[in-house]
């Protein structure tokens, strides 16, 4: 399987390291072979078709200059389009940053694969929030896989969990915790009395908030989640623009003191169920209820027809766990592809 | 799909229920078509090579005496081995009770289904506990299927979720609150100050304990659970005896105090790793924990390897939540079934 890797940030250099660390483990279990044949960023792009050495992924993760620079393989200037169009491969893993006002570059990059004939793994909440239906829908019509594991949950398996692990049953709600950094400010204000703008302040500090932090604690970044897991599991095709958001800034001590006296917390709950309008917003939920998790975990609760509450919990971010539901999105296509050609 | 039903208690009921209700929807969703042709319980049979209609079984549910006594199809004193040979069909499903001493009916009832090329779904903990290396390597030797999500979590997909959903990922080890009983014992020790007695008085008040409790309160039903986790999971071919177990019969009120005075509670925790004896013991583990749940919940933690700590929580035990991973099952068969014709 020979792979372009968009993006090379801290997922991006976590995906290298996870198949490098695990190459030999893979290929013998689940006959995987997985070859980075292109590595595209901001400034360029290095390119092998024989595939990038772990020992030269490892070079380059180390060297302080960008990845075009690489004397043996660079190609300073290509852009990541040219890349996608011209490199031959079978999976485009796109991991760039997010944004959720035109999902740029990570939309073009997507299409490009998908018009190329190009499987897509994605770690990017941007085009799913702004586009899920059309992005199916294209992929379907290109015959090829669109995966995203890891923008829900991060590592924690989320998205598979109620679409493989619950069928046979019936998913009538899902209602989770889907932002980290939230609920540290939340955990951090309700443990140890503290105000929202020095919460806030501590997240920033621990890096767990961005120095503009509105993408968490406005709800977007739950919002896209909300919409991922509503068109993934509960089947609505729907975008951003249709959930009913509100974020955590104006939450008081006050107003999570008074939920402690009722034996309860207030959490940014993300939830969707079968009528009504997906909505993102602060409600208070017992502290005894296995959604109530503390610090940065995400939680979300599935309720089905038949086997009642169940709820997953795990750590929702970071770049080895993440680039985790990465190498699990590339082994599902893998063994995909391989009943195809079986049949 | 022909299933031949052994056992007719409220598992073997709720398989019923849960099979005609979702008839109609699981045929179009995954062109599964199950048909029970016969029922066997310790009286005797019904047996009916066209499918006992939805009508039929409700029928026989509804009345008091014995189902052998069916005017149409009823067969007084004949046994389920005789039914299990004589009968055909692709998939036996085993919910007789659990006997940890010798695992028998069921685990006669199991080898001969094997043994006359039939797949095999059960709930029940006994065959696996005793003999989990030997019956699957039975299974495979027989080239037959043999599932038992149900035995491990109620309808809580704990066996699924880690075999399915962390693939990818390496497995390092897995602990749990994998008993509902002793949970809701503990649980109720520690919230409401009862003593062990009065606790497991309630417990069989309520119908959660049986009035003999030592399958739970010792924590041989923990210990089975972890057997099958080991097996399954980690790959270790272990059986009952190999498990270290104790119960919390010797759990005093003082002893919860003082873990809360520390942040903490004591649970009855299973749990097996790469090294060392699988384990079933009262743990002190911090009220923070995802795995703290408390009253009859079960709850499980799986260690990985690049996605840390994933957390899966659900209703342990009940008839319908149980068939609900009957129903699982017998899809799993269906589908590989169905990709085995194709190839």
């Amino acid at each position: 399987m020979r792979i372009i890797l968009v993006g090379f940030g801290v997922v991006g250099k976590s995906v290298t390291t996870i198949l490098a660390r695990r190459y030999a483990e893979k290929v013998k279990d689940y006959g995987f072979n997985p070859k980075i044949v292109a590595i595209a960023d901001i400034d360029g792009a290095v390119i092998n078709p024989r595939g990038l050495s772990p020992e030269k992924l490892e070079a380059i993760k180390q060297r302080g200059f960008p990845i075009s620079k690489d004397p043996d393989f660079g190609h300073p200037g290509m852009s990541a389009l040219d890349v996608i169009e011209s490199v031959e491969a079978e999976v485009v893993i796109e991991v760039t940053p997010v944004n959720i006002k035109n999902a740029e570059p990570a939309l073009s990059h997507i299409t490009k694969a998908f018009k190329t004939g190009k499987h897509v793994v994605t770690t990017n909440k941007g085009p799913l929030a702004l586009a899920m239906p059309a992005l199916t829908e294209l992929a379907d019509y290109n015959k090829v896989y669109l995966r995203f594991s890891g923008t829900v949950g991060g590592g924690t398996p989320m998205l598979e969990f109620a679409k493989r692990c619950l069928a046979g049953d019936k998913i009538l709600a899902i209602r989770g915790i889907l932002n980290g950094t939230t609920n540290y400010i939340l955990t951090e204000m309700s443990q140890n009395r503290v105000t929202f703008q020095e919460a806030l302040a501590n997240a920033q500090k621990l890096g767990y908030a961005e120095r503009e932090p509105s993408m968490d604690i406005d709800g977007f970044d739950t919002a896209c989640k909300v919409v991922i897991l509503a068109n993934w599991i509960m089947n609505k095709k729907i975008t951003l623009k249709d959930v009913d958001r509100t974020g955590i800034r104006d939450i008081s001590l006050q107003a999570l003191d008074e939920a402690s006296n009722s034996g309860n917390t207030i959490k940014l709950i993300g939830s969707v169920d079968g009528g009504g309008r997906p909505t993102v917003k602060p409600t208070e939920i017992p502290k005894t209820d296995p959604l109530c998790v503390s610090g940065v975990l995400n939680a979300v609760t599935f309720s089905t027809e038949f086997a009642g509450e169940q709820t997953l919990v795990g750590r929702g971010a970071g770049g080895m766990e993440t680039a985790s539901a990465v190498l699990r999105d590339l082994l599902y296509i893998r063994q995909h592809l391989a009943n195809k050609l079986l049949t």
